[in-house]
């Protein structure tokens, strides 16, 4: 896949958790909730049909607001990609001012962890701009150490 | 699928031409040039990835000028199914001003042909209206007859 600076915001960390687990977490209401968003704010409802154009919808608190999201999966590898995006709602409907496209990316790290990219495509270099003033990176790195963290003390609850 | 009708246009006829061969000429360089735009216009270069997140990039000669499109395919279901737009070009790079994202649906017809249901969802009302003053239903009727006479000449020809 060929990124774009001028629209594109991206990095790369390795996460102590498998490849598996990872993927897990990721795509599964149960978990979504410990990870997916900068505590203290919170996940406060979600919504998973994990399919191409299956729905991805979450509610978020943010400063006791709440605020909805409505996607769809377009891309899912098992266990490899997942991308998904605001662009479109359930049945290909086009959002009228959709603001990303997620791309998810998983392998196996050296060492038994995983190589996680997260990357965000926007439609202009102004909307890039405006996630990478949001935060992306302290947000997103955020959440892959809570990720980490959250897919850690799942793995040993299970051992 | 729920339509809504201030954003989607779409219509269904019965073609002669069994589902087999719709699903092939829509999927086929081989075949797009033959029925893809009304005639006089014309196709001058297709290049198709068919695969979710792959490309469905042509060219349309119109009155003269070269008008390029570059889309993705969404959604492939052999046979049944296939979703492309323009709101995302090869490797999910979102378009900046996308036009709409299409929507085939087959299905067999009583006595051996195809329910053929052709439908574009856009982002507003407005851009539906756009579409519908283009001649949506003109054009991607046409579109439609055409391909049912090339496909009773495939047929033929292969007979």
């Amino acid at each position: 896949m060929k990124l774009d600076p001028e629209t594109d915001l991206t990095f790369t960390r390795t996460l102590a958790a498998p490849r598996a687990l990872v993927w897990e977490c990721w795509t599964s209401c149960e978990h979504i909730p410990h990870f997916f968003v900068p505590k203290p704010h919170r996940v406060t409802a979600c919504d998973i049909d994990l399919r191409v154009g299956g729905r991805f919808n979450t509610v978020m608190e943010v400063d006791g607001q709440e605020m909805p999201n409505e996607g769809v999966y377009l891309e899912v590898v098992e266990g490899r990609k997942l991308v998904f995006t605001d662009a479109y709602s359930e049945g290909w409907k086009p959002a009228p001012d959709p603001f990303m496209t997620a791309i998810l990316e998983l392998s196996d790290a050296e060492g038994g962890g995983t190589t996680y990219t997260a990357t965000a495509r926007h439609r202009s270099a102004e909307t890039r701009k405006v996630h990478e003033e949001m935060g992306f990176f302290d947000g997103w790195g955020t959440v892959a150490t809570q990720l980490d963290a959250y897919a850690s003390r799942l793995a040993e609850a299970r051992a």
